[in-house]
């Protein structure tokens, strides 16, 4: 998504750059001698994004060099010497000091060529019993797989901020909402829990995409494999694979460990989408119930009220985005007859786009939560207003009267019914007022109708009750950090 | 997907059906008593889907009913009442004798409420402790369940399938492509253990899909615990889950489970897309690599030459259908905060429709893949076309001369472009026109320029000679089935 | 989407309904002989949706025998025997008396059929000179043409109940809101409007797409035309299309009207999604912007103080499902070469339930808006908090002082930052405070801070003043309806 | 897209850059002071993209200022140094000497600032009666409207390559397919221009988006108008602009541009998939049909035979990035309360890369289709192959011998069969060998049984005989260039 000027044909300009193009129209009249060259490399060359292998690049090669040398295919002091040179291309890399190509089109062929240009002849060996089919394939898993631990780090960064913030409010009372209409109260430990339950997901789906994608193309060849005498075994354990993949023109042909790993970012932003909607809500002066601070608020000199959670509005739009990564590789994918097709060089952009966002979403996420402060009076009164406790007493009808929920809901019912006449709480009417509407009721229904012993009472496993609250963060911090 | 007319409000239609509207514009006149309801009750009621969760609902009752009796909270004598009430509306739903009704909008309140017709107080205990929220949760968490388990037997039947395909073909030759031109031989059998690879991942997704959504919402209440003293360990047992889920909240919040089962539906759904695709280019006439029989054809009177397949085109292009329902659950779910949001009830009818014609596409796709017949002399003469076996002679130089791959490389095209100019295949050159582009070749040379010689050298771990995919199958078989 | 018990290919389900299946799995062991045929006719077969083409496959088939007889292709009384059977047939499925039938596959080989039973032998002139490839392109248009009518209609209902509320609350204020903070002042219906607009471009879009679409398939056969000297404009014209279409290869290969629908009605279900999203929020109790009424509310007979938005989250919500139809449609015609593929079967069901899905959401919300009630006092508050009218002192520097907007936007922050910290608005503010700040501030800066002021004050055009909004509440219902 | 290092938040890489992050891990510890604002600031700021709307921004102040001053707003010494100013800046972008800075967040920003330094204070009067929420919705319109202005050129002139072509083939025969199954002969002229037909669909839902898009929203303010007597019909005309949006709440909320821009675009990119689709096909060995010249091939020095088109493979798979763009700015778009979210900053990077890559496929494809070579002579024996003229059989019992259809079908059918037997085709049985099947045929029955014969007879409106292609040819160059 590098380029932005609006694209205007007639003006000649194309992706490949500032060749000069004094006849633009020329090209769609039958005369494009040359340009029709320009347009293809243009379209065809990925060096502009898949230079972002470099690394995953040079470690294959290694791998297989060295590999190539203990079977006896390449002398040893030819593997030494590309060793040395692709070292030599590594630090070049860094020092921003390597000239990527675009004649020579991609990753593969700048390195290979910077290679025979640093050590000579031996560079020439080492494409042996390997192609850019599988070389590819190799990169790009080696890549995701850095990008999934990062994405673990960062969610397991998010998660111990998130527990943090539950600990810290275990016993804070909030109204738990369903259709954004308060329904119970809850803990704003509990909230911040749910979250650790979610991300842990993510985790978990990351876990087993890197678990899946954790094996080796390398030395698939083409599509069919290889006569040379290779040990495939041996470059997967070099490059930290579980094993080789199974099937040379399935290993060449495969994109689902792209089409797995963007599928579990679409989900786990969608987490994030809820969090920023919730950070969003509750920000609202309507609301009132947290606070962002200025790091994560843009603020305005001229409406100082105004604290713009832009972060957490990125975090919910930035969903999208996620979305649209996974929707354009299945596209891309969708009807490829095996093994190879161009088409599949589509499939880098949108994940490297997608991890990125994902990792720094991530990011933003735990520092805004930890930022968060909430407002405890708020929230409170906010918990109680509603006769959020009416299910309390339908469940001290039961438990206590032995009346069926059905009929205690309806009393319940009844029983708001007359305090919203009346004007106040539930809590705030008379006993006797109460026995009119039955006579089950007695004095010890007081205790269970406010806010606090409404939470405290929710001791079922995964219920909100400060103490399980608690419990459960500890646990969290078991299972998870 | 049930209502087909074009939508025309102008003639009163609305998914509610057939009530009277005589004067139908005058409910956007600013009079519509009543027709608002109706309208309501249209969009709100979701009987018409969800009453295909009401094996998962009975049984879900059921446990909930032995748990709260086994725990104290509701006599036995109820709790047997309860089972027994279900156990006779279980035979109602399979006999076709139950009334669905709309004004009951779901099918909890539908089985509940016969429940009450039938055994008349009890019934009305039957919801202590429990929330149409974590019910339904529960509910669609053990459909999908039986769905994974479904497409798990109907991929490892289309395995099973390809195993004996590529054991039946394990030496045939056939060209392998790449771009859709032919790049090296590989055999038959390789291509079909290439899907086994493809679909075993699939498993392997919706097994751990299934692991993740194996815990128990059932206790969660409407989103906070309860104060009954429940036992969540026992129902979750009951009913084959794992463990209860650990967050209340998040168990009512939650649609992961479903997203995630549609992105494995999704990949598995793309690999039938592929397979589609080659089925329709081979059954060409200008392939003519294999033919599907009349019960997998739609023919024609007219043009018996035309043998359709018809069958290889939907499962090609129902892919579109599972990416849509993934689409279109997460954009119900992106953004919501928590808890539950009546949105949440768009997430069953994508499910159900992509599990159904998942589980569709795999039986046809197994039932093709059994019928196909490869022509195995069209298949050898186009692996052999194009000289295919380039890169073998490539190869041997490096192995035999000792020349680096790259220098080998350019020797074989230059062979090549002289068996093209000569109007031969590489092989049939002769010696001594080889030796003019490189006096390093000699008579061995020739030992490698066929195709079957080609296949039979790809012994690498993976590759495609006829022994390496027979031990492929058999570790396949031993893997997977 | 009709299908929803869980598929367990185990025992032997499959979409073709209910055969017996004692032996479940021998079907993938290679003997099943006859199953594979009830597989593919599960799969194949289209009447289960395609039925709800009924009118327009006989409207098309009027059309095209009357054509065919002023033609002299087929005898004056054989077109009249078709048409009257035609008639027959129309009438038995409006009476529920037709007899759709699987093996005859899709609604145009039933109607056909059922065509030869009533009127014998000039049944089977009836398909001279066309294809089921041109029928199918051309019923389907005709029953889009309708839905698009219907979605207009809708829309136009729910533009004027809009244009009627902005009008009853044209100086109703009320927060304007960027980012869900108060930014500005705004009227009610000034925010109404702004959906009528929304509303309207989708109408556009609609009209747009209708015009595109109104071109006839009839006549371009299987797809190569027909050596019958048909009229094509005869068709055309008799099913109200502008003219027949100009490629017959094209007319049989092209879905684009179906997407270009599926398209637009994305991108309305988005402001529907965006409308809902408005009034959970308004709704909820922090907000206590507006209320719905008992009819567009899930109460509850316990929580009465819960009026849940179900309505408004369901509008919100399916707009995933339409979009989710346009993802389906495109992918399966992804990379599809002409003419027509077995693929394109998949399109139907998708634009029958986004159509069904748009058409009931915007009555539901022409319903939802005309039954909401606005709190007036809560909305005046909120729209003074915060200081909104910050931006209206600095506009007064500018007009007023002579100030550059961005020195006057400063200013106006340290008023408001004084207001802020002596805990009153800016408009309570002392003269005296405001000339420590400024001095070119004078007493009729006064005439410009208080809301009423504020939105008043804005009439450039667009703008949010009562009187510019009931300029443009005319305006729009004379464009518009 | 533009970062690619695997995102590693141990290495503390945020898209923010360079910062020295030694304490990676203290951000999650709740002692980042600093760190966050960075995060903020990297996921804040849209400088690295939006900077492609310079020469709008640009444009927009200058129309702004003109106006301000023309209105009396401004006075015109300051206007004429604010364009001067403007003018300047200008020059130093297209320079490369323009300092685009990140802490000034966005394009607005950045240029307001370096005008101040230019031009001092009247700089400070620019901003006046706008806001950057109308400012960005002008800036994004005008550059979507010279995107559709430079793919509607590509279109124009990828359909005057492809009528070029078809008039160059317009008796050029070729097998017309449905299934990938030979169906009926058509000409490669017809199969030109039945994508013409698409293309100039295509150009019409661009026209229509212009059309909708080119009202301009400056003047809306930050949401609510101004108190200020601005002339936005004057900004409106000087931009181009058909007149002002009617409602500035709408104006600052809309993004329907860019969804109606994103949809049209992947629309056309199907088309774009489906011409790669049969590129790839028909230049397969198998096939045969066409060959792409060097240029517009990957070729091998190894494999000589192999033209690999990859570049017909791009634009095939590119329709997935461009219905990911679709995706993605929905998703963000949906259930986003009125009126500017931070979110919609996410609409820009998609419909950027969308376009880009809309045009440059656009170019490809015409470049492509010029390069593109037919091999007439398999062309034309595959039409005839497989008696794909039996539909002329039974064509002409209709209307020479008046038998019915259906029952002619049949016949055709068994004449078909006979042919089968034989191993001849249709028109090389004997008229005895056909009358044994229907007595009805006769002699003249020969003159339809040939390829060419039958073409020439598809002179239905729309159909695919020669001169009515050169017709159609001659009728598209008028419609359309």
């Amino acid at each position: 998504m590098g380029k932005k000027d609006p694209p205007v044909p007639a003006s000649g300009r194309t992706s490949a750059g500032s060749r000069d193009r004094s006849a633009p129209n020329s090209m769609w009249g039958g005369r494009f001698t040359g340009a029709p060259d320009a347009l293809m490399e243009g379209i065809n060359a990925s060096i502009g994004f898949d230079k972002a292998l470099h690394a995953q690049d040079i470690a294959g090669s290694r791998a297989h060099a060295e590999m190539l040398a203990a079977a006896g295919i390449l002398p040893a002091e030819d593997a030494a010497a590309i060793c040395d040179g692709l070292d030599r291309i590594a630090a070049e890399i860094a020092a921003g000091e390597f000239d990527f190509r675009t004649e020579l089109e991609d990753i593969h062929m700048n390195i290979e060529a910077r290679l025979g240009e640093l050590i000579g002849g031996a560079a020439g060996r080492l494409h042996t019993a390997r192609s850019r089919n599988d070389q590819v394939a190799t990169d790009l898993r080696l890549w995701l797989r850095d990008a999934i631990d990062g994405c673990d780090a960062a969610l397991a960064a998010l998660q111990s901020t998130l527990i943090d913030k539950a600990e810290a409010h275990a016993d804070w009372v909030m109204p738990g909402f369903t259709h954004l209409q308060a329904a119970q109260p809850v803990t704003v430990g509990h909230h911040m829990l749910a979250y650790v339950e979610m991300f842990g997901r993510d985790r978990g789906r990351l876990a087993d995409a890197r678990k899946r994608l954790n094996e080796s193309p390398l030395g698939a060849g083409a599509l069919a494999g290889t006569s040379f005498a290779i040990d495939r075994e041996a470059t997967a354990s070099a490059l930290g694979f579980d094993r080789p993949t199974a099937n040379s023109l399935d290993s060449v042909s495969d994109r689902d460990f792209v089409l797995e790993f963007l599928a579990a970012a679409t989900i786990c932003a969608g987490h994030l989408s809820r969090l920023g909607e919730e950070l969003v809500i509750w920000s609202s002066a309507q609301f009132g119930f947290a606070r962002l601070s200025d790091a994560f608020s843009t603020g305005s000199s001229m409406m100082p009220q105004k604290r713009n959670p832009d972060a957490a509005e990125l975090i919910r739009g930035k969903s999208g985005r996620i979305l649209g990564a996974f929707v354009t590789v299945f596209t891309v994918m969708k009807g490829l007859p095996l093994a190879y097709s161009k088409d599949m060089q589509e499939d880098k952009e949108p994940v490297f786009d997608a991890a990125e966002t994902l990792a720094v979403c991530l990011q933003v996420a735990a520092a805004m939560v930890a930022d968060l402060s909430f407002d405890r009076e708020r929230l409170s009164a906010a918990a109680g207003a509603g006769n959020t406790v009416a299910t309390d007493l339908a469940d001290w009808l039961v438990r206590e009267g032995g009346v069926p929920f059905r009929e205690s809901h309806a009393i319940a019912g009844r029983a708001v019914a007359l305090a919203e006449a009346k004007g106040c709480g539930l809590g705030d009417l008379p006993l006797e007022d109460l026995r009119t509407i039955d006579d089950r009721i007695t004095e010890g229904v007081f205790d269970v109708l406010t806010v606090d012993r409404s939470v405290t009472s929710r001791t079922s496993h995964g219920g909100t009750a400060p103490d399980n609250v608690r419990a459960q963060a500890a646990a969290a911090r078991e299972r998870f950090l």
